[in-house]
């Protein structure tokens, strides 16, 4: 028998809510039916199945073989933080100084960060729904409101200027917006998110623009709102060198601050981070460079490829997913005509055909039964194999057998860009 | 002319009223110093001046090469967290489980992690006075009330039973130690430690153990609370690669979870960090290893030489510290003979004499003015040679020429345990 004193657990209500991600439980079904002998197609994983470039570690393990291990400055290696900004100059025409560059470990500590910077309780925040959905409980733990607004395939699943303006009210301190976008790999133009920019600023609201996805986009070129000159001082972006650099286990972000925030961000940094991991800051010194940008592309053209090959795949299979990804490795599809579960749909899914995807709830409460996340992180045989298990999956279950007449045709894509 | 749209800067009350460390102007202004030729003695920086292990890098290395640089289970490497309980099992002989070890990046993100998991607004915290200052900010970033209880010399500057009942109140939440503590190097006693865990199982509070120091400690065997039988299920043990195991900038740290608490953890861990740095965990595994924790017992036993040597220096010059550390890299010296301003004592030793050392008010408000810290991060020659210009400092400067008889003598220090 124990001899402990009794004692009542008592998690405070912010933390007791916050949800996990649902599609951790399709991971760990999905590594269930692997221990069992059975293949899974992984669809569901938000990262690039490729490991980070051979010259990352090299470099890492170059500065550590010469003793650089120890903490770097909280805003980072000054000598990364003027290669991002040179990257800034050279890729997007962005007069950024290294000054208002602040290296973070990881892109969530970013956000954090600066919410934690903006944000007094009772603060509304105003973000898209669907969105990725670490933003809405940094907002809840910060005890700020959120304003999810419901976007569709009309919106390209996005906020815009007239979307702000309709649904604005007293108390916005900050909208928060993703371009790329996850999980629907939108984007949103150049000039419409200076136009928001300039409406916020007009508002007194800061504009957070997650730019995690820059450099993954297809049949365009890759651009940053820092591109734009005279940006009012409200616009915030935030980065990482984990989806279009590979970096994810590095654990490495970064953000882009308007003057006025520098030193409060250093300060909260100093006190909750310390610092980035100094190997990682090492590792993303070196995939700044030429080569490592070129080889990069390489992998961006890849995911290119496998987007194309997936939308191929589902148009042979008669699917007709409203919205073509632009960017980030997404293909956020409604699956209202087979399903009003998605959840469901996608636990039968997996049990059924060993294929893994991600239902809509991990990313809001707007339609998101309707809908679900495939993500084109594993090579084209697996994708166009899933595409034809998901096809005889549907057709398989009697009650999907839904008449498919007059359905909306895909916009934004041509067709003719696909293999 | 500019044709930005103006905006407001309206930074978050909490955020505005984050302090920086202190010791970032003496770092600052040792760096204009160094600059300008003038040698600087740094005393004042809480980091091992020992790089970290080549056996991290290589591993670390290693592991990339096979393309181990995904993420990680947010609760971190499998192999990890069951090294790290056989760790327990084999120096503490405690019976942790793997499944209790969560794996953060860095120990300042496993203490916000628990606090946010445990506090609500107005929750109050119970700590002492001095510390570590970060725990105070964690505490306001939570909007939770904070308890700084004054403690000095007579208590080895730490909490205890006694001082917890004295000071008990309705409304606490949380109790936060740290063993050996910064700035102080102090212990707490096992025992102590004990009936304090059982005291606030009994006011159903939590208690969270920071024992990031653990190892580093002189003359004593390294101990954990956990290797406590019966300990109550309000017990959250803090631990860190950074300071023992000399990886501060591969940012690394784990805590010892009550069962309750391990998956709440797990979910505040998806949403704000995803996952702690992949190479820092492939490093940490191998440092593991018993030639690694010999080559770490190696670098122990440098600490003790130089706390020795420190000792002995300041006794040489007749300057009678009234505790003598018996963990961590720090001494705290009441200076309050010699000034009571120790942060302008601190500026102007810098400036005079090259030797940069921490004021008392980064750890907190008692007695700060007549405190400094002392960290013995640096070489025996260079701690002695300070240690002198200090004692010159102070005798040339006349407003310090005051009266030094009846101080209290030393406190559990064996003076012929030194050198």
């Amino acid at each position: 028998m124990s001899n402990k004193t009794p004692f009542s657990p008592n998690i405070s209500t912010i933390a007791s809510a916050i949800q996990p991600f649902h599609v951790m439980k399709i991971l760990a079904e999905a590594k269930i039916l692997e221990a069992s002998g059975k293949e899974v197609i992984h669809m569901e994983i938000g990262e690039p199945d490729f490991a980070s470039l051979p010259c990352v570690h090299q470099a890492a393990n170059e500065a550590a073989e010469q003793g650089l291990t120890h903490y770097t400055p909280t805003m980072g290696l000054p000598a990364l933080r003027e290669k991002l900004a040179d990257f800034y100059g050279d890729f997007y025409q962005a007069n950024v100084s290294q000054n208002n560059i602040m290296i973070t470990p990881g892109s969530s500590t970013a956000l954090q960060l600066v919410l934690t910077a903006l944000l007094n309780p009772g603060d509304k925040v105003m973000l898209a729904d669907p969105a990725y959905p670490c933003n809405r409980q940094f907002v809840n733990l910060l005890h700020g409101e959120l304003l999810a607004i419901p976007v569709s395939h009309e919106t390209q699943y996005q906020l815009n200027l007239d979307l702000l303006k309709a649904n604005w009210q007293a108390g916005i301190k900050v909208v928060m917006v993703a371009s790329p976008a996850n999980p629907t790999g939108t984007i949103i133009e150049q000039n419409e998110l200076l136009a928001m920019a300039e409406f916020l600023a007009e508002q007194n609201a800061y504009f957070i623009v997650d730019e995690i996805y820059q450099g993954l986009v297809y049949e365009r070129p890759a651009e940053s709102i820092l591109g734009n000159v005279n940006l009012p001082e409200n616009v915030i972006v935030i980065n990482s060198f984990s989806k279009f650099f590979g970096m994810t286990g590095w654990r490495l972000g970064w953000c882009v601050l308007p003057e006025h925030l520098i030193s409060v961000m250093d300060r909260l940094g100093q006190n909750l981070f310390l610092a980035a991991p100094t190997p990682s800051q090492y590792g993303a010194l070196r995939v700044l460079e030429q080569d490592a940008l070129q080889a990069l592309e390489a992998r961006r053209a890849i995911f290119e490829q496998r987007r194309n090959a997936l939308i191929n795949a589902m148009q042979q299979a008669s699917f007709t997913p409203k919205l073509i990804p632009q960017g980030a490795f997404y293909l956020y599809w409604d699956v209202s005509e087979y399903t009003d579960n998605s959840e469901q749909f996608c636990a039968d899914l997996l049990q059924q055909t060993g294929v893994a995807i991600t239902p809509g709830r991990d990313f809001g409460d707007y339609q998101a039964k309707q809908h679900v996340r495939l993500a084109y992180t594993t090579d084209i045989e697996k994708l166009t194999l899933a595409v034809q298990k998901i096809s005889g999956f549907i057709h398989q279950n009697a009650d999907f057998e839904t008449v498919k007449s007059n359905l909306p045709g895909l916009v934004g894509f041509d067709i003719q860009g696909i293999i």
